[in-house]
C-alpha cells in the first residue's frame, strides 16, 4: 500500500501498520523514537556541569537559522519522498509539509511574544522544526488546511514542551524531547483527527472525517512507541555505559569535547 | 496560457497580462515591486543613525557568499518552476537563469575592477543577484545567448544602480532599489528586446525579433508598476507609521535591534 | 551511448572513450585533471611563506562541515545528472554516490582514529569528499555493494594521499592532490575492477566480472590523463607566470590576499 511506506517497513515489520496506525513519513519511527530515547539518554548521562547555574546560549545564531532553513528544505525529500513516487500524493505531502512548518513558525513566535514579551529568531527556527515534526506522520493523509491547523497547534504545543525540561530537571541541549517527542505525539494524534481518504484512499479517515476509532488506534501506537523506545533506550544506554562508558571525564568536560575528544577547535582566527 | 503563469495571476487579476506585457517569473510583481516599495520605505523610515559618517561593512562575508549561492540555487525553483511543468520550457528557464547569473557576476566584477581597481567577493555576490533579477521576467521567453547579454548588461546596470543611493541620499542597507528595482526594470525592458516565439510560442517576439511594439508594452508595464508600488507603498507605510510606528526609539537603535527587539545576540563566544 | 556522457565529450573529443575507458561523471576530466594540474601549480607557485614552520588550521570548521554537506548534495546532480535522463541509471548513480561517500567518511574516521588517536570532524568532511571523488567515474557502472567497497577504500587511500605533501614537500592548502588526484586514480582503476554490464549494458565488465582487460584500459587512461594534465599544466602555468605573474608580492602575501587583492576582510565585528 503506497500509503504505508518506508517508515513502517523499518518499524519492526510493521506492527503498528498491522494495528492500522497511520504514519506517513516516520512520526513514530523517527520523531517519537528520537524524542523518548533522548529522554532516556538525558536521564542516563545526566546534566552538563554547571547546568542550572550557567546560561547556555546558542553560540552562532546565523548558523542556527541557516541549519533550520536547510532542514526545512531537506524535509521535502523526507516527507514527499515517502510517497515513493513523483505523484500527486508526493505533491500533497510537499505542500502540507511547507504549510505546517510556516504555520508553526508563526504560532511559536506569537506564543513566545505574548509569553516572554519578544519574539526571537531562535524561536522562529524552533517553531519551524516543531511544525515539520508534527506534519511528518500526517503529510500524505491530510490536506493543506488541516496541515495549517496541525502546524499552528504543533508550534504552540512544542513551545510548552521545551519548558518541561525546566520543570522536570533533565538537561536537553537540543530540545529533542520537547520538539521531536511532543511534536511527534501531537502529529500522530493529529493524524487520527485530520486524516481523510479523499487525500489518500490507501489511508483512513480520522475523527473529523467520521472515524473516531482511528484516534484510538493512533493513541495506542503513541503509547506503545513511547514505552518501547524509552525502555529499550534505557537498557541499551545502561549496557553501553557499563561496557565502554557514556560520559567523558570531568576534566575533559571542563576542557570541552571539541578539544578533549577531537583535538579540534571550531574557530581559529589569528 | 502557459507562458503567463503565477506572477500574472497574483498581479492584480492580470492587468499587465491583458496589456500583453511579458513577465515569466515575476520581474514586475516581485522585483520591481520590492525595489520601489523599498525606496518608499527608505524615504518614510529615513536613514540609520550615523549613515554617511560611519562605514557599514558586511560583518560576515563568508555567510554573504553562502547566501548568494543558496539564492542562486533556489532561483532555479523560482524561474524554472514558473513554467508550471517539468517540460522543455522549464529547462530553458533553468538554463537562461544560470547563464544570466554567471554573465552578470563576471560583468559586475569587470566593471568594479576597472572602476575601483579591485574586484571583490561582495561584488561577485551582488552581480550574481543582479543577473538573477534581470533574467526573471525573461527566463521563459528568451534563449541562452540572449540570457548572456541580459545578464552581462544587468550586472553593469545594477553596479551603477547601487551608486544611486549615494547620489540621492537614501539609505538602502541591502541595495534593494539598485539591484531589485533597476535590475527589474532592465529585465522587463530586455524581455521586450529579446523575447522570441521560437523559445515560447505562447509569448511574443521582442524588438530584436521584429516586433518593436513589445518594447513599448514592456515600457508601459514598467512605468505602471513603479508608480503603483511606490505610491501605494508610501501610503501604506505612512498609515502603519501613524498607527503603530515604523522606527524604533533612538536608544533601541543605538543598542541595536537584535538586543532591543529580540533580546538576542548573533554570536556568543565564551 | 548513454554510458559515455558529458565528461567524454568535453574530454578532447573522446579519445579515452575511443580507447574504451569508462568514466561515468568525470573522474578523469574533473578529478585527476584538477588533482595533477594542482600539483603542477603547487610546484610552479611554490609554498606559502611560513609553510612548515607555522600551523595552518581551518579557521572556521562549522563552515567546512557545511560546505562538505552542500558539496555532497550537489554531487547528486553531478553524478546522477551524468545519466542525462531521469531514469534507472540516474537512480543507480544517485545511490552509489551516497553509499560511497558514507563509506569513505567512516573509513577515513577509523583510519584517522587508529593513526592519530582521535577522529576529527575535518576528517569526516575530507573522507566524504574522498568517497565522492572515488565513485565519480564508477557511479553509473557499478552497483551499491561495489560502491561501498570503492568508497571505503577511497577514504583510506586519500587519507594516505594527503600525507604525500609532507613527504614530498609541496604545499597543497586544500589537499587537491591527495583527494582529487589520488581519489581520481583509485576511482578510475576501481571502475576497471567493479564495472558490470548488469548495471549498465552500455558500459563494460570489470576484472571482478570476468574482464581483466578493462583494468588495463583504465590504467592506460589514468597514466595518459596524469601525463597530459601535469605537462600541459606546467607549460600553461609557466607561460602565465612569465606573462602576468602568478604569485603576489611578499608584502601582499604577509598582509593577506583578502586585503591586498580585494580590499576586503572576511569578518567585521564591531
Amino acid at each position: 500500500m503506497s500509503g504505508f511506506p518506508l517508515a513502517h517497513w523499518v518499524w519492526g515489520g510493521g506492527w503498528l501498520g498491522n494495528l492500522g496506525a497511520l504514519d506517513f513519513a516516520g512520526g513514530a519511527v523517527v520523531h517519537m523514537s528520537s524524542g523518548f530515547s533522548a529522554l532516556a539518554a538525558a536521564i542516563v548521562i545526566g546534566r552538563r556541569r554547571g547546568y542550572g547555574t550557567q546560561a547556555y546560549i546558542p553560540h552562532n545564531l546565523p548558523l542556527t537559522i541557516l541549519g533550520a532553513g536547510l532542514l526545512w528544505f531537506g524535509w521535502f525529500g523526507f516527507n514527499a519522498g515517502s510517497a515513493l513516487a513523483a505523484d500527486g500524493l508526493a505533491a500533497n505531502a510537499f505542500v502540507t509539509t511547507h504549510v505546517a512548518a510556516a504555520a508553526a513558525t508563526m504560532s511559536w513566535l506569537f506564543v513566545e511574544w505574548s509569553h516572554r514579551g519578544k519574539p526571537t529568531t531562535l524561536g522562529a527556527a524552533s517553531g519551524a522544526l516543531a511544525g515539520l515534526v508534527a506534519i511528518t506522520p500526517a503529510a500524505g493523509f491530510v490536506g493543506p488546511m488541516s496541515a495549517l491547523i496541525i502546524g499552528a497547534m504543533g508550534g504552540s504545543i512544542c513551545y510548552g514542551g521545551i519548558m518541561l525540561k525546566e520543570k522536570l530537571g533533565y538537561d536537553d541541549a537540543l530540545d529533542v524531547v520537547g520538539i521531536h517527542g511532543l511534536g511527534g505525539i501531537w502529529g500522530s494524534l493529529a493524524t487520527g483527527l485530520f486524516a481523510s481518504k479523499v487525500i489518500n484512499p490507501n489511508g483512513a479517515n480520522g475523527l473529523f472525517f467520521g472515524n473516531p476509532g482511528q484516534l484510538g488506534i493512533q493513541f495506542i501506537s503513541v503509547v506503545a512507541t513511547i514505552i518501547f523506545v524509552f525502555v529499550t533506550g534505557l537498557i541499551i544506554l545502561k549496557l553501553v555505559d557499563m561496557a565502554v562508558g557514556l560520559r567523558v571525564t570531568e576534566e575533559d568536560e571542563i576542557q570541552g569535547l571539541d578539544l578533549s575528544q577531537h583535538s579540534e577547535t571550531g574557530y581559529s582566527i589569528s
